[in-house]
């Protein structure tokens, strides 16, 4: 049985639990995991008995038929064409009552408005999120991505290397963003998300986006990379100095990394997103630092670069159920806080399996402040 | 009066013709052209009385009061510390019912959740999609923002002549792309839209995310990229052809031309986006490709790489309201459908102002099937 057959029935079984008679999933990353193939302006229907329909662009049909083993692929014209199609399998399938799951988390009201559309689906068809179902299916991950996500992280690391070799006064930080993403497509990254690379003060931002600012030898740096390779994600920060970084910064630099080998260590099966980020936060507070913290410290990662498990309260308001405790073979990025003092932050971030006995660490770029010397 | 406060005013003055009292935006886009300020977990507040009030992480308020012009700049720890930092603003303005613009077009539900929380608002407040509103603001770009969509657009330039200059048999479609965003990079882009390489059958793909397939001498490569810029994407397409079109390689690709051609050239104030699709539709229609041609060929860009104007069947499905006639001062892409005929497709793309007499193209790159020749 194919990994993605297998995949459907778990997806179905789970179904069974949410009470759900299909899901209609437009989210590329779940299309993916499910079907093999994610892209923009689709569709894939799974029903609870296993039925599988995928609907693209009239152009795409041919490329999804070559790659998905499923029978049922029918190509549309526009957004009306769409709609048909997915009322066409409601029709195939033999559904004219019945839960159907839409990804509530990822769908703004006009796109939610086709799906529920009254040609799209019969009356007596009514919708509940299955985000929850989905990010539950994909939650833990079996070998093959694993071995994906190792692959993304090692691109990660490359991207690392080269934006750090490449540092040098007056190099900008958007000069740095180019070399980390040059060395990540040599190394096979399809796309990536959002580079950040922030200095000086700027290292203060939750998110920095690079800028044309000349980078002197005397700023922090940092560089948080992210790129997809295979359809997988991998997530890496790292905190760097050209010149000579001040006591005040080698110490919470090797706090950060203390605080992040507190959590890394306790990644193993049975314990909680809010352990680890306890024990993350707990060395930052107990060193004086309890109110230069901020973000929560984890998040999944997988087919996005960020995914379930996320903090409970987090989750909350993305959609998503409060995490379980962890099971080995979830994969997490720890290290997604920042130390902030005011004049500069400072962050390291790894993509983390979690183990039975203990973490693997997929993301080996070295932690130093100062690689120049 | 600066431009962001000559923004503001303009936008109460569509709140009154919207009747709405105030808008919470969460859209860095619309954040951006409104206040300066655009980024991720943050939002602004603005009233019909012009009042604002920017909400952002606890770790950026200093970096926002140093570039925004705006009074209440206020900082939060994480989602429910941003949801009282809403009703705090409430509060502060006086509001106590009303109705409040929303993007509903931009929200998943859990976000909008966030927004419309019995925490964040006075239960009499009722919330409106804003979405229409939003774009007529932005619609028509002034002579700034056209400067710097000329920057993008050069830096756009900038990408495809790297790309193109680095074509050779058995480069990937990746390393192409590496080579488009290095040089985009280098000229200044502080981020990208994503960046599509396809080759050979794959310029058939609606959105050809690019592999690490070796591009053969035979094959034709469509190259899209979109660089932003100081807040500002362009927006350009070109085929190429590493070896020897064939014949019918060539006539597809200019009648390609001609169909653009057709299209920008009408690209003038009081001509319609329906009429510049049927003008390039219609140009490959005439040739016996009528059931070769996929996608609308037009969309809005600015801040965005796709916004407003939209075509009108396209538009209702975006939560955005058919498109009036073109002023001058509106920008958009031409070409953004593709002509597929099985074995291989062709499209050309240009960044395009709508003038008083006529288009100013700001993507100047050649069209040349066989640049290396």
């Amino acid at each position: 049985m194919s990994i993605y057959r297998e995949r459907i029935k778990k997806a179905c079984e789970l179904m069974a639990r949410y009470e759900l008679d299909l899901v209609i999933l437009t989210k590329p990353a779940n299309m993916f995991y499910l079907t093999g193939d994610g892209r923009l302006c689709a569709y894939a229907m799974v029903t609870k008995d296993a039925q599988v329909a995928i609907g693209v662009p009239n152009t795409d049909v041919d490329d999804v038929k070559s790659a998905a083993t499923f029978d049922h692929v029918m190509g549309f014209e526009d957004e009306v064409g769409m709609i048909h199609s997915i009322a066409h399998f409601f029709e195939k399938f033999g559904i004219q009552h019945g839960v159907m799951g839409l990804e509530y988390a990822f769908l703004p009201q006009p796109r939610m408005g086709m799906l529920i559309h009254p040609h799209a689906k019969p009356k007596a068809v009514i919708s509940k999120d299955c985000t929850p179902l989905m990010s539950e299916l994909r939650l833990v991950k079996d070998k093959g991505e694993i071995e994906q996500l190792r692959t993304a992280a090692k691109t990660a690391d490359a991207g690392m290397k080269a934006a750090v070799e490449a540092l040098r006064p007056g190099i900008t930080e958007i000069q740095l963003a180019a070399e980390a993403e040059y060395a990540m497509r040599q190394a096979g990254a399809e796309d990536f998300y959002r580079t950040y690379v922030a200095s000086g003060i700027r290292t203060n931002l939750a998110h920095g986006v690079p800028t044309t600012k000349n980078i002197q030898s005397s700023d922090l740096v940092l560089i948080d990379i992210h790129p997809v390779v295979n359809g997988y994600a991998a997530d890496i920060c790292r905190t760097v100095c050209i010149g000579q970084a001040s006591g005040k910064q080698k110490d919470a630099h090797e706090l950060y990394i203390r605080g992040l080998e507190n959590a890394t260590n306790k990644a193993k099966a049975g314990a909680t997103v809010t352990e680890l980020e306890q024990s993350m936060h707990g060395v930052f507070a107990a060193a004086g630092h309890k109110e230069h913290i901020f973000g929560p410290p984890i998040h999944g990662i997988g087919i996005e670069f960020e995914e379930a498990p996320l903090p409970a309260g987090h989750a909350f308001f993305h959609g998503e159920k409060a995490p379980a405790p962890l099971k080995a073979g979830v994969v997490i990025a720890i290290g997604n806080c920042g130390l902030y003092t005011g004049p500069w932050g400072v962050r390291e971030e790894d993509t983390v399996v979690i183990g039975e006995e203990g973490p693997q660490v997929l993301t080996n770029y070295p932690k130093k402040l100062q690689p120049h010397q």
